[in-house]
């Protein structure tokens, strides 16, 4: 038996657009002689659809898109995720379905049973799960069915749920497991991805194909990746990580794998591709294709810069230097000299007219008080209005710089350095924001070092340093990711060793600035817990602030 | 037997101040007499506690108020909503549960059965439901715990569930119900709350006592209305909107009740004082007294204004009237008249000499492209920056001050008018904001009538007008509401005999500018469904776009 496996890169909501690509694969297919063709969860419609799930027409459409997908299923089947609805009152209106297309018709339809309502996930608030599952009989063999989490929860031991649909079924004696995903990129889940599809094949004993999609929507990646295992739990095939990719396998082929073949990962190689990816996937389904920055010749900007010119052509991404009275000779230069050095083109506009023209307007009010954050606010919002200025006369999409360090603890100003459509960076602490650096300049120097080696200074009033008022980039980040990533509690890092009053200023900046961080951009996720739709925090509230 | 009501404002983390308000409330119930003392849902914590349940430390400062409150409970009996361990490892780790808490200890445990997962609420994310049930034997009664949308599926009514926990606890023949709620406000919702505790009460023939939250929590206003009915389904009392308060009944007395006895509700007037909760709690929890606003002589400024200074005191709100070029002379004399009604602080700053200079920097880059949206923006800007300056100087908080209407089709400029960091109004049609206008009004004019009756414009080109690009605000509005409140399809609406063509216009100005929405500040929610946490749509799709 012949399976082709699409990892597309799919639009959400654009139902005729996903549909054209999936019937181009099933042509594709035909031609390869495959018996089914399998794509990825919900891919009618997208993932995730959030609150659009709410409409019916919205439903409606990803029925048509069955019904379509459904016509060309002949001579091959097609397994493709989409909704369906509930027929029974009691309960959500809808599943989150793998349908079996076959002869012009739908053959079976499989609900996904684990609903994962965690992090960036709710799907708890659409979906009813499964509660009855079965297998497929096509050309004599039976199909197990499955969505993405279904395979999560290996003979139970997955403490969030309490059912592992495999186990129910197995009972059928299926002779192969088809898993129908939407597993989001971080830079460790690749493995732990490898891992479950090969423990799996190793209690059924009977191979998987495991179909993920690949693409940014907004700020969620999905890093394609997906995986062929035979029943002894090798793998047979990972597909390539950030692009699209139409693929068949003969399932006698799969059987006869006797070790793994698995891409090498390297966690800022794959950070660096992913956000790649996210910066084109962003500008792409909106219909753009021009970016712009504010490029101060700091090291933030410089990687954002680099990253957006690969993602969209260096003559695609304007930068704007806008210097100030405190803004070393250096800055300049550097900045300059990364443009020059991508070839990307820039303007120099210094701040000075319109932060004379606000604080001539403002002194007669502000009267004696002594200078302070306000006017260094007053500087990054000043950039903050060249740069949409730029951005609106343009069309183009200005890019937020900022970094996951500085996001965590507020170290940026609202409506100023904080602008922007999509920020590149902003789940990538600082630590690995050089490590970035470094990696973008592995062939040739691209970002100037003096850029790298310098040490990092907001520039707002004179010789400032950001260790002036933060700890050490790898301190911070440390106990930054204990808190964010592996929500420890602050008595477990201090326990780790870390300065008490130290642990406890840095978790009360974190949690006071979550107003920042609301009127943010959308964040490139590549972590397991950005900044985001992943991490709920209440902005009124009195813990650990 | 003698029960007291404690209707409390909490503050979400704040263990120490929540508890200590609960045992000054324990403390009278005492002096009345009381058997026992019933607080709201996860009091402890304050309500919507959202990620920070996912650290441990936060649950364990839960279960030592909880332990502090059981000391307190000599001589009565205590019954508070409390976060509890899952001690089964599958499974969600937590309960949001109901205690009862006498003689010194925990007595019994109830926990929350149905989890609401939609709109505003993420309880799935957190919480195991319960799978069994009880009653608690107190002083020879039998009492029904139960936590606030367990009442809520009547007969297994409602279809979003499968349980009605009652119908398992009506097998023990309570006595009578006490529920602990956290129901936010919305204009409407009072009634359903009426209506749901008359039906079980009418179901189950025992009276029912319910506890509500009061006071805001960012976004989410709690208006109180606890309600004490009688095993015939009468209202005994409802307790008042949008303040605290601590009252004490006899079971006797609420069992003779033969009529309902419930305040009257006006929705502007609701809305009004919501607001003014929603805005003084903000400002209260968040340790600050002082606001500001950009104050245009438009009617959505004025009303923010007026609201404001009803929740703050007059002198604590700071406008800044920032005329442009194109401002007309009654917008600068009406705003001047309304700040010196209320007698509130204002300062005149012209924006000219900042857009000249942005202007002038800019120039040779735009060279010679036509006015357009982009000097639009630099106006709304400017006032943005001044606005920030302003509110850095003194530590005041800005306020936004745009209206359901614009946020929902993107009339407003990022950065510039929707600068701020609480949005009063943006859960209000402009059609209420005329209303609302009317009743801050009712008693003498605060709000110049000039304000109220002349066209909205926005002021940044000559002679425009909101009509120059949208409809009129009464068809705008209902469209609006049938799509956002009511989620109808687009067909559905253009069958109510709206245009086609501007129906689809609308809702492509709606999608289109969820980036706006998204980076905007949290709106006071007032109607069944706001933009914010409760309304979770994609930025990049394309759907109705």
């Amino acid at each position: 038996m012949k399976i082709t496996v699409a990892q597309l890169n799919y639009h959400i909501g654009n139902f005729e657009g996903n549909t054209a690509k999936m019937l181009d694969a099933v042509a594709k297919a035909k031609e390869d002689n495959a018996d089914i063709i399998c794509f990825s969860e919900l891919a009618t419609c997208g993932y995730p659809p959030r609150d659009f799930l709410e409409f019916d027409d919205f439903i409606r459409l990803g029925e048509e898109s069955i019904a379509r997908l459904a016509k060309a299923a002949d001579g091959i089947a097609i397994v493709v995720g989409s909704v369906s609805r509930n027929p029974v009152v009691e309960g959500k209106d809808l599943h989150n379905s793998a349908y079996f297309l076959e002869d012009g018709k739908v053959k079976y339809v499989q609900h996904k049973t684990l609903l994962p309502t965690y992090d960036i996930f709710d799907e708890y608030r659409y979906f009813e799960p499964a509660s009855d599952w079965g297998i497929v009989e096509y050309k004599g063999k039976k199909i197990a069915l499955t969505v993405c989490e279904d395979i999560w929860n290996i003979g139970n031991e997955n403490p969030l749920y309490k059912i592992c649909p495999l186990d129910e079924m197995i009972k059928y004696e299926p002779d192969f497991i088809l898993n129908v995903s939407a597993s989001p990129f971080d830079h460790n889940h690749a493995e732990d991805r490898i891992n479950i599809v090969k423990a799996n094949c190793n209690r059924y004993k009977i191979p998987m194909v495991y179909v993920n999609h690949v693409g940014a929507q907004t700020e969620i990646i999905f890093d394609g990746g997906s995986l062929i295992a035979s029943g002894d739990g090798f793998i047979h095939e990972e597909l390539p990580f950030f692009e699209e990719c139409i693929k068949t396998f003969d399932l006698d082929d799969i059987q006869k794998t006797t070790k793994d073949n698995i891409n090498p990962k390297e966690k800022i190689a794959l950070i660096h591709d992913a956000i790649i990816v996210g910066i084109k996937d962003y500008f792409g389904k909106l219909g753009f294709t021009k970016a712009m920055l504010g490029l101060s010749g700091g090291i933030d900007s410089a990687v954002t810069l680099a990253l957006a010119a690969r993602a969209l052509g260096p003559e695609n991404v304007h930068s704007l230097l806008m210097p100030s009275q405190y803004s070393s000779d250096h800055s300049v230069n550097d900045a300059v000299a990364l443009a020059e050095n991508l070839g990307s083109p820039y303007d120099i506009i210094p701040i000075k007219g319109i932060y004379d023209a606000v604080m001539e307007q403002m002194s007669p009010i502000f009267g004696d008080r002594p200078f302070n954050v306000t006017e260094e606010n007053i500087q990054a919002r000043s950039r903050g209005l060249l740069n949409m200025a730029l951005s609106n006369k343009f069309g183009n999409i200005l890019l937020n710089t900022s970094n996951k360090s500085e996001m965590a603890v507020g170290y940026g100003t609202l409506y100023g350095d904080l602008c922007g459509g999509l920020s590149v960076i902003a789940d990538v602490y600082k630590t690995d924001v050089f490590r970035l650096a470094e990696y973008i300049n592995k062939d040739k120097e691209i970002i100037p070092v003096n850029t790298i080696t310098k040490p990092p200074s907001a520039e707002l009033r004179p010789n400032q340093k950001d260790s002036d008022s933060l700890p050490d980039y790898d301190i911070l980040d440390e106990i930054l990711y204990q808190y964010i990533e592996l929500t420890k509690d602050p008595q477990d890092i201090i326990a780790m060793g870390y300065d008490e009053a130290l642990v406890k200023r840095i978790l009360k900046m974190v949690n006071r600035n979550e107003f920042k961080r609301y009127q943010t951009a959308p964040v490139l996720r590549v972590s397991s817990k950005a900044f985001g739709m992943g991490r709920r925090m209440p902005i009124v509230a009195k813990y650990l602030s």
